[in-house]
């Protein structure tokens, strides 16, 4: 499991921040990758990296603002012009679908596999099988705006082999009924229960990504105990009045909501361009001063999220 | 009055070429820039340019593939956000309208500036005004696909002013009238004539810009006797099979049409990926043996028009 920041500017691209979009790598996993928004210029991007767009499976979009979603169109037809066949989810707000289909036929593009088009109306889980279950929460950002909650289930523990194996029980049916919990009877009549076989079961993870918001209880809720928090700070802790006006974050407000949900890392980003070289340091060591474990997205850059 | 090619690839972005823009600079002419296409990420590569975005006065679509259009939403929405406020019209096949008042009403982009579209229905004169007329042709696209003739009209000869004060004639009424082309009668009687005080008009120049197109007629009457054509040359000469079915041109036949429309500068551009690094001076060489006066467009070269 990785995070890839293909664009962590705010608002227009520059020279040294793209537009919005983060590529979450399910490889292992699942072998798919699931981008958070697509602002222009995405698939620009993804070729500096190891993302593959047919691998996409899923595209969470957090708001409708441009920075967010002009890129969409274009990686939808390049994932079929490079071989993507398999489906692709997208989630978004009321008006996704609209966008998504003018620009598909306006411009005549046909993709070899299908879309489907999720149009979030409330609060909660909106993805749920075997192995992950997402949740969307509204933010604070003027327009209809999302933060996801992504939470890997509990991966059971693996079967004690060699213990089984020191019992002279052989691989087979013995092993399948044992490795899902259920008991057994041995031949001389001795019970054996699963509980005594498995290892301990492995955490799942919990990485939540938070589209623009201002400061908000919504923030703190979707990140509880998160191993990762994706949140944005557009502004220097200084301009926290800007911030409020504009309906963004501080990099001390990120680190506040860190701080009270119990992450264990922040990454900020969706970064003002007006906060250049140097600034980087400050911007995060405003952040360190409320939250140590915080960390500032850079364009291509990956972070790694070991168990 | 000069051409900066912002994308020179065909279908889908590359690491060496971008999808299809192009800046005619009229900086001198009228201050202003007209921009020919607008794939995606056109915003990204004038960061790199001396281009304005808030002096693109007029936008033409050729075709409304994506790799030709979806860089427009947010190129309009920037074009605001850098303090564009003068009037923007934007030219191209039925449907532009529908896509760009979709995207921009969806993302919520208000722009500080008028945008006027113009849906081109029937071939022929599209613009016009006292220094520039604009003529659309239809192409061989597949799907409606426009070609565009830039006309520029004669500038009128300097007045003498040198012969006009050796006859000891001041600046003043008989100056103005003298420039336009009327006749004077001196106080003892004489009398001037206008066309024997103005110099010899300059030429207009013309510049031809079609959109992408198998090799077809209508190329080269937009072309003819052009200063400068921009014709796409997606295949090498030797895939004029797959350049048919494809409905776009090879290098030989880019040069064939400008050969037979006599123009001054074949400019070729929208180069399939498939060639790379030597392959290039393979299709220059290609063109030149048919068109001698041939260049290969690359991202980001300039190509300056004097008269
Ligand atoms: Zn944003
Ligand atoms: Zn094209």
């Amino acid at each position: 499991m990785d995070l890839v920041f293909l664009g962590t500017g705010a608002g227009v691209p520059a020279k040294g921040r793209n537009v919005s979009a983060i590529a979450l790598q399910l490889l292992e996993e699942r072998g798919v990758t699931w981008l958070f928004d697509c602002g222009e210029a995405t698939q620009h991007q993804i070729l500096y990296t190891s993302v593959k767009p047919r691998r996409i499976e899923k595209i969470f979009i957090t708001h409708l603002h441009g920075d967010h979603i002009f890129g969409l169109p274009g990686l939808l037809g390049s994932r079929s012009f490079q071989g993507g066949e398999t489906p692709l989810t997208v989630y978004g707000p009321k008006g996704i679908q609209e966008f998504i289909d003018v620009a598909m036929r306006v411009s005549t593009t046909h993709v070899k596999y299908p879309i489907h088009v999720v149009e979030i109306e409330e609060e909660g889980i909106i993805f749920a099988d075997e192995q992950f279950i997402v949740e969307a929460g509204r933010l604070s950002h003027g327009i209809e705006c999302f933060g996801y909650r992504i939470i890997e289930k509990d991966i059971a523990g693996p079967l004690l082999v060699d213990k089984l194996l020191a019992l002279g029980i052989k691989p087979g049916p013995a092993f399948k009924l044992l490795k899902a919990g259920h008991s057994i009877t041995l031949e001389d009549g001795t019970q054996l229960h699963g509980k005594d076989y498995v290892g301990a079961p492995q955490k799942g993870r919990i990485v939540t990504i938070l589209g623009d918001t201002r400061y908000c209880e919504t923030s703190i809720r979707l990140a509880k105990n998160a191993d990762v928090l994706v949140h944005e700070a557009t502004f220097a802790a200084a301009d926290e009045e800007q911030a409020y006006n504009y309906f963004h974050s501080t990099t001390a407000q990120a680190a506040e909501v860190a701080k009270k949900a119990n992450v264990g890392c922040l990454i900020m980003t969706h970064i003002s361009s007006r906060y250049q070289g140097e600034d980087s340091e400050k911007l995060l060591q405003e952040a360190r001063d409320i939250f140590p474990y915080t960390e500032l997205a850079e364009d291509l850059k990956q972070f790694l999220m070991t168990r």
